[in-house]
């Protein structure tokens, strides 16, 4: 394993003089533990000692929006946390028994929507040039599936990797990198971490010639991020995108044996400050006074990508227009619905006719499902319509 | 490991409706995905995305202590923060850059003192009883090393372990424990978990006749709280203990792969924070308005163990007198300092002349040498004596 970690040039020093990267066997040691006895969290799962007692009560706020029995169809839909807010501001609001407003709670695949806005902010700095292929700046993937795509490829997802999405089947790709990002046991033959993980993935074919939905992508950007900057991608993303946007409250991102954070997934943070990522797209990319992403850059996310491309996914189901671009979903819609989305429920609903964000987080017992993906589709498209009433 | 787990009866649910416990390999399925979506931290390793960009500059706030070279010996000393707390206001502040007010800190075993006050607290509310034998609460330990120990023993730690503390051989029970609780990797086999560990744990002789620093004591005590209480052990220091000082910031404790919290040596949180258990001592148990242990067992533990029971022990070559009490060292020194220590320099010190208290964290490149005992017990003696100038 640390052959394998040692290898990889552009990972980033986790701490600023780091020589060398601390693991769970070295990092008490000097000089290691001046940095890790503030962050034994990356080392070791740990658990709060809270400071204020839980919200014992759903907190309940949805008089604004007259959604019949929209109380119970959230009860139903395993939602922990339900945010609306249009023109800036909070007009309803749920939370279940036992979560509350300063909780953190997994986003899944909603990171990598994330992950495109922290992209955006580099391409706007010039650290970035999306029309080049990704081994310019990562030679590590020269081999790989990765060889022939550019990084726009990577933000759409049309690069063409052997990589079974299928979260139920343990023999997949997608649970092997479960796997490799600690979030499941280890097996025999794993790779390990993350980094090893991403170069042994093969292509099936030319990039952009179909969207694919493949999470290693989203981590493939991280990378990339890390390779520009030289920095770790939490630090980028707290810099360039959560500080600025005026987060409340800090997130935080799981990591692997080697460091590297889990970008397609790992992210967890409260639902209101999920809900200014949302906020910052209706906006034009500037919030808070601050010019975060590009102008361009939204508008070209919000249009949508090519749903041709997307022809055949599971999505079509329930959005028969639907595409991907720069990590967000498109519904191709009357109303142009934009979204992030993760499985078991969690979600950034984009309505730009009513300038509204709806943020929904939730603990589906299924991962995906195309009855779940109506129930959500109609969900917010109610609430919408009753803002315009 | 699931056979281990499930034979633990006294185990309590991680959430309040669980019917098994979540494990790394099923913490994203219905139901435990409710409650875990907000509790990934507990399996997986994290790092925050911070909301607040970090102090670049060190804290130095210690013109009212005259002290020679003061900012100096703490800087030789590894400090991390340094805060002193005289009748209750803070009257000098250190913090290295990089490390501020609102971050936590590794408290190493300066733990154990906390959990001492968890204790005390069942104990005011007849959960415990200090003279009962501990497997009558833990019948699980019944053949282990604690089979003929009492609490009072286990507090005291003299219960007579065949357990070698010694942090740096591989080979000691210290560090296989280490494993156990996820702070290094596992070896072919370590037991699954802290539980299981706890009881391989052999007798040497009879309890109360020596002491004996053991560090699996602690943890003893942790699941003896879990067992009388129904509750993790996180919840009750939580609940009696840090809602109760009125501490600011949320502690964290880092979590095993059952589940169980490592009480003698887990527990980050702010320096502030922690000097409010100083304060708590010193002030006989009550703060904040709040009764939080009794008078008298914090009048017991301030008056020291037999300093008999530990001659021959490392600490006495700085404190000739040292003892052991309640999960406290006193120095039986001329000032009667009592104080909590973890190993690379973490301290809570408590001065009953000058009703001060003085926090340091650190991260010494040893974890503990009589050289570093003498130096913190001379600065610690500057302090205070400076103080009654």
């Amino acid at each position: 394993m640390t052959d394998i970690i040692s290898a990889i040039t552009t990972l980033p020093p986790r701490y600023p003089s780091a020589r060398e990267q601390p693991t769970v066997d070295t990092w008490q040691e000097a000089p290691h533990s001046r940095w890790a006895f503030a962050h034994v969290h990356e080392f070791v799962p740990t658990t709060p000692i809270a400071a204020h007692s839980e919200p014992r009560h759903p907190i309940v706020s949805l008089d604004a929006l007259i959604v019949t029995d929209l109380q119970a169809r959230l009860d139903a839909a395993f939602t922990d946390a339900f945010v609306v807010v249009r023109d800036g501001s909070v007009v309803a609001e749920y939370y279940r028994a036992g979560f509350g407003r300063h909780d953190q709670h997994l986003l899944m695949s909603v990171s990598k929507s994330i992950c495109g806005i922290a992209v955006a902010a580099l391409i706007d700095e010039g650290l970035i040039d999306a029309s080049m292929p990704v081994v310019e700046y990562l030679p590590e993937l020269i081999g790989s599936a990765y060889q022939s795509a550019t990084i726009q490829h990577v933000l759409d997802m049309t690069v063409a990797v052997a990589y079974d999405e299928d979260y139920t089947n343990p023999d997949s790709e997608v649970q092997q990198q479960d796997r490799v990002a600690g979030w499941r046991s280890m097996r025999e033959g794993d790779p390990a971490d993350t980094y090893a993980f991403l170069r042994t993935l093969r292509s099936t074919g030319a990039p952009g010639e179909r969207f694919q939905y493949c999470s290693a992508d989203t981590d493939v950007l991280a990378w990339l991020i890390e390779a520009v900057t030289g920095r770790r991608y939490a630090d980028i993303v707290a810099e360039r995108v959560w500080q600025r946007l005026g987060c409340t409250h800090d997130a935080s991102i799981t990591v692997d044996r080697a460091g590297f954070t889990f970008a397609n997934g790992g992210i967890s943070c409260t639902a209101r400050d999920l809900a200014r990522i949302g906020e910052l797209m209706l906006a034009g990319g500037m919030l808070n006074g601050e010019r975060i992403v590009s102008s361009a850059w939204v508008a070209h996310t919000l249009a949508g990508g090519d749903p041709r491309l997307a022809r055949g996914s599971a999505i079509t189901k329930t959005h028969a227009n639907a595409s991907y671009r720069n990590q967000w979903w498109s519904t191709g819609n009357d109303r142009c619905n934009v979204y992030a989305v993760g499985i078991y429920g969690q979600y950034v609903w984009l309505d730009p006719q009513t300038n509204t964000v709806i943020v929904k987080l939730s603990s589906c017992p299924e991962p995906v499902t195309v009855a779940w993906n109506d129930t959500h589709a109609a969900l917010f498209r109610d609430v919408c319509e009753a803002l315009e009433r």
